[in-house]
């Protein structure tokens, strides 16, 4: 097992680890014990990190945190609108 | 801004997302709206991380990815518990 492809099996579990959840918050619209805090962290971070490969050139990484970045702002919207629709955090 | 100052920035905000997550989460016990398959994804992709950047040797890697493995694992199990309690998935 080379280096590189046990960096792509991580990239590719971190990065589609968001799906499930994506699915299940669209599904249920129930986003209470999320934290709203976390995922304007997380939205920024990998922002971040999309910038940082880009100013790289390192497709690799900006092809993850792209995917993570769409991902992870479906869930911070859907958040920001329960808090919104003022289902005070719990 | 150097391009390694970004990454530094990104790891700090990625990593330490998950710290406001698990702060809710053993608060308020509630892991209903957290998908389990998310957090399985999660920290079987961050341990491969880890081992990526052991084989590498590079501390950032280690560091960053060993942090986040905590963080994540804590809140696996907490929904882990969650399921056996038998609250069922929604």
């Amino acid at each position: 097992m080379t280096t590189d492809l046990l960096g792509y099996i991580a990239a590719f579990l971190t990065t589609t680890s968001f799906l499930p959840q994506v699915i299940r918050t669209l599904r249920t619209g129930d986003t209470r014990s999320i934290s709203f805090a976390m995922y304007l962290m997380l939205v920024a971070g990998v922002a971040t990190w999309l910038a940082y490969g880009l100013l790289l050139g390192a497709l690799p990484i900006v092809l993850a945190n792209g995917i993570t970045l769409l991902l992870a702002s479906i869930i911070l919207v859907m958040k920001w609108r329960e808090i919104r629709a003022g289902r005070k955090e719990s």
